[in-house]
């Protein structure tokens, strides 16, 4: 931690600060600059951060160095992590293609859209019985009646299920039935619920709030990890802009940075990001040659028809390209396709 | 709604969308421009938001017009409302200051805190005993222990309380001491929190979300709106943009913007939205003069200690200067102080 | 300047850039924390500037802590300064009242305008000549006939003039009819532009960039500044956010920021900011209350017909509220009207 | 254009409106629904919209729905364009990569990095002699200086010169020595700089300000197209957003949006955007593949000593990755690289 001082700071105020650091355990060390002082503070930066440094008398700026977040951290855990979904890994061998409706609807939709998502490559089925809608008139979801159509999908195709959940006291229900827990945008700063999910021993999806920092983003992925649940796959979704072109902004960079900064996985969500179907595509492949750990796309036998969010899900036609174009550029990335670890479900 | 075609949308199109909004038992209208077409509806708006309309071949745009609220819409209900927390008003007539500390941290600091809140003009008891906090790491609020001390503090100086709430399964719990639920900027989109703050039947205080617009606000207001309770108080509390010199930038506009958009109140948290000291006074200045039904602040007997956004907590010496602003602006702008209308508490 | 080295960071590296600092004549104080080291800086911090230490091997984080401006910096000038526009002061002691067209028009349009202006206590004219439009297709402005009927007007009234040059050649052209020049947002960053505006001799009002932050404003001021031309006023007119239901986002708490970074005054544009008619009442009284040294509206006599930003234009029916708005905020601010200083045109 | 009309409008609104729109010679169409009216207009929407229809009584809404931009509309030249700078094509077959220092600073490091941009593949040199930069006090390019390197550069490696011009007095000078003339993020709406570069004669790289929706970057175009010169290359370059983790978001999918809507090569600029060298790579991918017609990139032999972004320029052992990354992807692409078609300098 780093402490500049105001320049008219007195030595005084300087003083009060290396005793309050010093009651706390720590050492203070000062550089003298023509009209500032610098205070560089060593040892426990966490029970620094209750001493309410920069409200003090002369205190211009606190910095701290070191990160917020331990656990999720690359600094503390060198190598990029795995995490298993009923056997399908998603991590740094592999490109992990997730697909399926953004709406269960009804039970042949969901198998139609499963038998796509499946003959495309894709390894997990994506679907969602709980929404989350900004609008209370919008269709929420089918809620416990849709989990029970995904356990029937994946009955018949063998695709493990990733679905939302978006209430805390919901997350030992949705987790009899899936194989990951997503936490939607929305919900990332919902810290009642990222410690539910973090408790209930399932691989969790976390989306990134759209309008989060990378930073707040690993500090919500730390919140899952501090209840002893590292099996987190970070997702990056687009980030609220002014620009009204796409839905959102597909922030390609936080892939790369992301990993930088933990060991977890990273994927992309293009469909919603963008909103529009003729973007899936050229996003998709973006995402992967960035070093996505995997893709997870909206499907729709008939979008037309869709409840929810029809305007960007793939089509059939759609999905051959999507199929090659996986396959290609993960082969470019010296990456293999995801094939199932046949082990217990967790 | 008005749905505006491609230019090269065919015949077929237009008739597509014609039936199916028939079908919905709603009547479209067509008119020809020189390259596009463009069809206005009529009928059950909410009926025609499920038919995936901006799906159909040939379909550019598909524009609502009317809102996606209604219960708090002051379309619908032209007169401004007054909430009342256990017999203060919120409302049109009056400039209600809510002051108290971030967090509830002591007996005897949440006591202090409430005489100096008291005798500044506050009749509104504002403390954290939940804390979302973005780092894990952070202090997370007392918990129940701290809505104990604030219902103590209230018996002491008849101050009802305003706190805040985090879990759809708190709500209970909270609403036994509370007078006055706080659904908080990160959770303004925990559509599970909204629903159970609806049910719970004592008013609430919607934060904006600090990345929403004006109508996911009055959106998310409608969720708990249509649990029956109208006892709604918008709070704008700055919202995240690029700039860096304050922690967040108030947007002062939203205040007339949602006056003239919803009937509810509009207060402003000048505390949280710039997060420094010096700019609570002008901008709570700023706010009573735009038209803000009252205004709530940060204050702290030793900001210098506070475990929660000392350096912006008001101290002492500030609070008359406070007292004395929202008394003169509250005549200027033709407002009462609100005095408690005696009754049970609700 | 303070420097953060990586954790991985050897002696080698802090020896480097140790070196690279005194080579260039300065000092370099090394704290050793637990897992990093942090060097402080003293002596020309200009200079360090161009010895790209970020690029340094070793180097995680440079900070400058001492402002990137001098001239405009209130560190530097303690007393906030006044600007006169032929005789009218801008600055703390007063609160002046621009008003005037968008766009001149016609003789009679703008002769009309100014009488509105003025009425309402304007004692400035603003009106545009040369209009930076995002549409080619759009209204340019009328160009040099503009500035003669600008001309004539003050000949009529006696009001001073403010207008904007959106082209550094054509800055002397311009300022032989105004009395001020205003550089507009979508230039804000014309470096160009300010440097030709600075060496012209006249007051110049800057307005903020739509995108920019209060740092870069006061770098833009300090171009300005550089040429010898200290007669600047800041003008907060909106910035850009997600939010849509305003034009812009008028940060209100860049007033009182900006006035404590820089000794300039700063003055709020409600018309530009909100882009509603409905909005410019409220956001002036905001302004004026958190401390504004003026306000600039749009007013014109048949908005309808306006050729630019006719729906934001105040129209006759307004100006009397306007006009008892500012006199009484200005009382209440401690505030004087401004009242001409004679003396000669500068 | 489609305008709808405010709950409350009255007839005689109504028929003002249409008046207005036949008297500029158009038709007006009226839809009735259960609440409001919609009036869909045909005719000349650019004359339209100097009737300010939207400051009419009882007008809610206007929508343009034809682009504010026509000669570089894709709806007006359905057929990609190809843009030549010295005989190197820019365009939908190749993807052409552009390198060099981002200033000039002396005559060995220019050669240096032109000969390095050389060897991986670049078939254009970059470099500015005329730097924009934010604070006044860093260094701002040689001048024409540095123009008379790139020259010799040129003459030297056969490499077309890409450079930045900042003032519209400039345009000439610099067009003398300069192959394609550059405009700069903070200089996109420089109007008047758009139209000097316009009628320069020389093929332009407009990059797109760093808070302008694709719309306006498109309008800024029209600018430069409307003085006859569709010599145009749209660069992506990041916007502006609360991630401060990179120094601009690339905004990945307005390769694909800008290039539906625009008949113009769209490239991306990886550098500027991240502002971090180990960015460089990874967004490099994602641009080619999302579509990107060419790529832009800061290399520099000595960027520790970089007096201008040093920290993202690639280094000699960068090159080779980012060399084999361009030919592999661009034939992934099913494009070439560009080789010189030879003709005369235009």
């Amino acid at each position: 931690m780093v402490i500049v001082m105001a320049s008219d700071a007195e030595q005084s105020d300087v003083d009060a600060v290396i005793d309050r650091v010093e009651s706390a355990g720590g050492q203070a060390f000062v550089s003298r600059g023509v009209s500032r002082m610098i205070i560089g503070l060593v040892g426990d930066v966490d029970a620094f951060a209750t001493l309410n440094l920069s409200g003090m008398r002369g205190v211009c700026n606190v910095t701290r160095i070191s990160t917020n977040y331990k656990l999720v951290s690359r600094e503390h855990h060198p190598d990029r992590s795995v995490v298993h979904v009923r056997g399908v890994p998603i991590g740094p061998d592999t490109v992990t293609l997730i697909a399926g409706p953004c709406a269960v609807e009804t039970p042949e939709q969901t198998l139609e859209s499963a038998r796509m998502a499946q003959a495309a490559g894709a390894t997990l089925l994506r679907g969602g019985a709980f929404k989350p809608r900004t609008s209370p008139y919008a269709f929420q979801g089918l809620g416990e009646l849709g989990l029970k159509i995904l356990a029937d999908v994946r009955e018949e195709t063998g695709l493990p299920i990733v679905t939302e959940v978006v209430g805390a006291h919901e997350v030992d229900m949705v987790a009899e039935y899936a194989d990951m827990l997503q936490v939607g945008t929305r919900n990332m700063q919902n810290f009642t619920l990222l410690q539910a999910v973090g408790a209930a021993g399932k691989p969790v999806m976390l989306k990134r709030g759209m309008n989060a920092t990378i930073e707040e983003w690993l500090m919500a992925a730390e919140y899952i990890a501090q209840r002893g649940n590292l099996h987190i796959v970070l997702c990056e979704r687009g980030i609220r802009t002014f620009e009204t072109a796409t839905r959102n902004t597909l922030d390609i960079s936080a892939v790369p940075v992301a990993q930088r900064l933990s060991h977890l996985p990273v994927i992309v969500d293009p469909s919603h990001s963008g909103g529009r179907r003729d973007l899936v595509l050229p996003l998709s492949r973006a995402a992967i040659v960035a070093g996505a750990d995997g893709v997870i796309v909206d499907v729709h036998p008939q979008p037309d028809l869709a409840l929810c969010d029809g305007p960007q899900a793939l089509v059939a036609e759609d999905l051959a390209d999507l199929s090659r174009t996986v396959a290609e550029l993960t082969v470019y990335m010296g990456r293999n396709a995801p094939t199932r670890r046949l082990r217990r479900a967790s």
